[in-house]
C-alpha cells in the first residue's frame, strides 16, 4: 500500500440517510468498503455524521475537521452531490476524493459499487489521474456589511420570488457596469456547475481546466442576452434592483428574502478540490457518457 | 361616424393608477381621448373603475359588464398588459378593443398617443385591419374537483418553489402520456404568449393565425426536452409528481402552494379577442420592429 | 383478411441498393416479407425498382404509379428515409404505407424486423393507427417563371453556398414583408421535418396533427431573429437578395447555383400520406423514445 | 507627442478598394487622418496596397513587413473586417492598432470618423486602454503532413459540402477522443470570434481576457451536442471521417475539398494582438452596445 494513502475516511450519503430510507443500505456500503480498506492494510475512519445517522461504530468516527487534518484520502459512497458536498468541506485541506457510485454514474462519481475491490487497490499504489476542480466564493453584501459568505462548487444562483414576474439585477463585473438583466434568475458556475443548472439554462460546458466562470440568464427577457465566460480572476457583483422576494443560492444553501440593494459577490476561490479517478480516466469519456454524445452512431 | 361604433368605453392604464403615481397622466389622457371622441359623435363611456381612481366623473361610468353588453367598441390607453387584461374580460361579449399606447409601442396597442387625432377617425369609418387572437381556458383539478378556472390570454405556467429545486411535472396530451418532465416550470402559451415568456425560454413564435399552442420547458434537466407545438384541439394536462411548493400563474393570476396530485389542464377557449389595428397593419410589421430584426441592414 | 388490403405492394431500402452493399440483405427481406403476406391472401408486388436492384422476380413488379393506382397498401422495408421517399411519390394516390425498420426504429417506421409476422395481420384486419402526414410544394420562380416545382415531406432549406458567408434572404409571408435574413441559410419544415434538420436549426417541435408550418433560419446573424411558426395556409417566399452560389433542398432533392433574385415559394399542398402504426401507437410514445425523454428518471 | 508613438503607418478599408466603389472616399479618409497625424509631428507612411488602390502618394508606401517593422503604431481605417485582417498580420511584430471606422461602430473598432480630431491626440499621449487579443494557429494535416497552416484571430471553421447532408467528424482534445460529431459543420473560435459566427451557432460570449477557445457545433444532430469552452493550452483536432465536399475556412481564408482522414488542429498562437482604445473605453460597454442590451429599460 501507498504509505501517501494510509489513513482513509469514508462518507456515506447523508441526505438519503436522513430520511431515514437508505439507512440499512448505506450502512453495508460503509462496513463492505471499510472491511476491504482495512484488509488493504488502512487505518480507516468514518466521517461521524455519517457514522451516527447509519448506527455504525465499527471504526472511528471522525469529524469532517478530524478528516481534514488526518486523513490522506476520502473515500465517498454516494452520487455527485454527496460528493460535492462533502469535497467543498474538504477543500480547504486539500484532502484528495474518490467517489463510488452506488446508483447511476455521475460527472464526478465514476466507481460503480461492484468494481470497487477491482480498482481500489491500484488507486491507493498511485495508479490514479487527479482532477482538481476550482471553486468560487460567494457573498451576500447587505449596506455594506458580508452578511453570508460560502464556499461554492457548483453554481451561484439569484433567483426571483415564486409567483412575482422577473427579477431586474444590475451587474457589474471588476467594478465596471455590465448590464441591468431582467429574467427569472442569474447563473454563476464554475466549470463543475457548467454541466449542471447553467446547461439547462443554454450555457456552455467548462472543460474542468478552463480558468473560467459561466455567468448565465435564466429565460432572459432580452434575446440577445447570452451566457459570457469570464476569465476566473474576475470579480462578479449582482445587486438586486426590482422585483419581489428574490433569493439566492449557493450550490443547497438557500438564502431567501433578499432586499433592492443587496449585492451577491462571487470571487475565485484559492481552494481546489482533489477528485482522484482511476488510471485511464478522462473527462471527455464522462461528458460523452453523461450527455449520450454518439448513441445514435 | 360609422354607427357600429356609436358607443364607446374608454378603459385606462390600471395597475398604475392603484400606485398612485399616474393618476393625474391618465386622468388627462382619457379625458382628451373621451372630448375627442365626443367631437366626432360618439356616446362615450368611461370603464367604472378608471373612474373611480383617477376621479373623472365627465363621462358615465359603465362596469365591465356594462361595457360587454352595450359598448360597440372598447379604447384602452395603457401598454400591453392593460390591454391584455381587459381583452380578456370583454373576450365572451366579443367587444372589439383598440390600444393608444402612452409609452413604448408594444405587440398589441400601436398607436401612440400623439397620433390617435389622425388615426381614430379613420377607424371608426371601418378602416381597419382586425387581429382575431385565440384564448385558452386554464382549470385546476384537486381530487378530481376544479378548484379553479380562468380565462387566458398569454400563458399558463407551472413554477417550481423558490429555492426548492426542480419541480416534476408529468404531461399528458389527450389523455396520452407524453413524459415525466423535470425543469424550473412548463409554459403553455397561445400565439399571442408565444412573444412573451415562452420566447424567452426558447419557444418558437407562433404566427396569431396559426391554430396552434406552444409547449414550453423552462431550464429543463434534459436538453433534448424541447418546446413543442400542438394542434389547438389538445387537452393538456400537466400533474404535479414531485418538489415543493410549486405554483401556477395563469396570465398575471397567481396560485401558489399546488400540490402533488394536483392537475393543471389547458384546453382551448371558443372566445376570441378582437383587436383593431389602423388600416395597413400587419403582424409582420409588428414583429420585425419589436424583435429589431434589420436593424444592422 | 380485410379485402381492403387485398393487393399489397412491397418496397426496399433504396439508397442502400444503389450502392449494392446491402442488396442481399434487402432480398432476404422483401421476399420473407413477401412470402408472409402471400401467405395470408394478399396479392404481392414488388416496386419495379427494387425488384431490380436485387434480382428478385419472385413477385410481380410494380411501377410506382402502379401502386398508387392498383395498391390497397404499400409495406415499405427500410428506414425513415425510404419510408419518406416513398411516401412523396405516393401522396397523390392516397396509398397507406406501414413501415417495416431493419435498423433503429425511426419516427415514422417502427415495426422491427423481427416483429412483423406478430404485428402486420391484425393490421391487416383494420387494427391500426392512422397518421396522416401533410406535405408541402416548393416551387423556384426565376425571372417570373416556375423552373421547378416538387412536393416535400419534411423541409425546403436555402442555402448559401461554401465558403461564401452569409446568405441574405428577403422573406415575404402571404406577400407581407417580414425581413431580410443574413444566414447561414432557412428551413421551410412540415411537422414531419420538425423533428430533422428543424430541430438542429433550433426550432420547436410540431404536432404532426398541427395545422402549421415551421420557418427555422440557420445560425442567423440577427440573434432576436427565432423560428416561427405559421398557418399552413401561408405562402412563404424567400428571395436571394445577396450572397455568393445560394442553393435550395427539397428533401434530398437538391438545386444549385441560385441567382439574386430567384424566389423559392412554399405552399401547402393538398395531398396528405396516410401512414398506419400497430393498434396502441401514440405520437408521443415515438417522440420520447426518439429524444430520450426520461432516460434519468 | 509620445515618442512611443513617432512613426505611424494607415491602413484603409481593402476590401471595398478592389471592388473599385469606395476608392475616392478611402482616399479622402487616410489622406486627412495622414495629414492630422502629420500636424501633429508624427511621421506618417501608407499601407502599400491601400496606397496603391486608391492612388494615393503623398506619404510613403510601407508594406505590411516594413509596418511591423518600424512602425510605432498602425492606424486603421475600416471596420472590424479590415482591422481584425491587418491585425493577424501585425500580430507577430506586436505592432499596436488603433481603429477609425466609418461606418457603424464595431467591436473593435470604436473611433467614428468625425470623432479622431479630439480623440487621437490624448491617445498618443498615452492615454488609452489597451486590449490584448490572443489568436490561434490552424493547420490542415494530410498523410501527415501539414499541407496549410495560418494564423487566426476569429474563427477555424469546418463545414459540410453544400447540398450534401451532415458532415462526419471525430473530434479530439490533446489526444483523447471527444465524439464523432454530426452537423453541418464545427467552429473553434477566440474569444475575438465568440462574438462572431460561434455566437450565431449557439455559442456563449468568451471575454477577451479569459484564457479560453470555444467549440461549437452548427446545427448539431445531436440535441445534447453543446458547446464546449477549453483552456487555451488545448490542442484541438478535427478529423472529416464522413461527408462529401467538406472544406474548412480560417478567418476568411478558404480551404475547398477536404478529404476524408484530413485532420484540421488548431493550438494557441504566442502571438498576441495590442487594439488600443480612448481612455474609459471598457469591453463591456461595447458588448452592451453592440448586443442591445438594456434597450428597453
Amino acid at each position: 500500500m501507498n504509505p501517501d494513502f494510509r489513513n482513509i475516511a469514508l462518507v456515506g450519503k447523508h441526505h438519503d440517510l436522513a430520511t431515514g430510507g437508505a439507512v440499512e443500505a448505506t450502512r453495508e456500503v460503509v462496513e463492505s468498503i471499510g472491511d476491504f480498506l482495512q484488509s488493504l492494510g488502512c487505518h480507516v475512519a468514518l466521517e461521524a455524521s455519517t457514522a451516527r445517522l447509519c448506527g455504525c461504530s465499527r471504526f472511528a468516527a471522525w469529524t469532517v475537521a478530524d478528516i481534514g487534518e488526518q486523513a490522506d484520502l476520502c473515500v465517498v459512497a454516494g452520487g455527485d452531490g454527496t460528493m460535492l458536498g462533502i469535497g467543498r468541506q474538504l477543500a480547504r485541506y486539500g484532502t484528495p476524493l474518490i467517489g463510488v457510485n452506488q446508483g447511476r454514474l455521475g460527472f464526478i462519481t465514476d466507481i460503480a459499487l461492484d468494481q470497487y475491490r477491482e480498482v481500489l487497490p491500484a488507486m491507493l499504489q498511485g495508479a490514479y489521474e487527479e482532477d482538481l476542480r476550482s471553486l468560487i466564493q460567494g457573498h451576500v453584501i447587505r449596506d455594506g456589511q458580508c452578511v453570508f459568505d460560502t464556499l461554492v462548487m457548483n453554481d451561484v444562483v439569484v433567483n426571483r420570488g415564486a409567483g412575482t414576474g422577473l427579477v431586474e439585477m444590475r451587474v457589474e463585473i471588476d467594478g465596471h457596469f455590465v448590464a441591468n438583466h431582467r429574467a427569472d434568475g442569474i447563473i454563476v458556475a464554475t466549470p463543475t456547475g457548467s454541466t449542471a443548472y447553467a446547461l439547462s439554462a443554454g450555457g456552455s460546458l467548462l472543460h474542468p481546466l478552463a480558468p473560467a466562470i459561466i455567468l448565465a440568464p435564466i429565460a432572459p427577457h432580452a434575446l440577445s442576452n447570452r451566457p459570457i465566460v469570464l476569465p476566473d480572476s474576475a470579480e462578479i457583483a449582482i445587486e438586486i434592483v426590482a422585483g419581489r422576494d428574490a433569493s439566492a443560492s449557493f450550490d443547497i444553501q438557500y438564502l431567501p428574502s433578499l432586499r433592492h440593494g443587496d449585492r451577491i459577490v462571487v470571487r475565485r476561490s484559492q481552494a481546489r478540490v482533489r477528485f482522484l479517478h482511476p488510471r485511464g480516466w478522462n473527462y471527455f469519456d464522462t461528458l460523452r457518457n453523461k450527455l449520450h454524445w454518439n448513441e445514435g452512431g
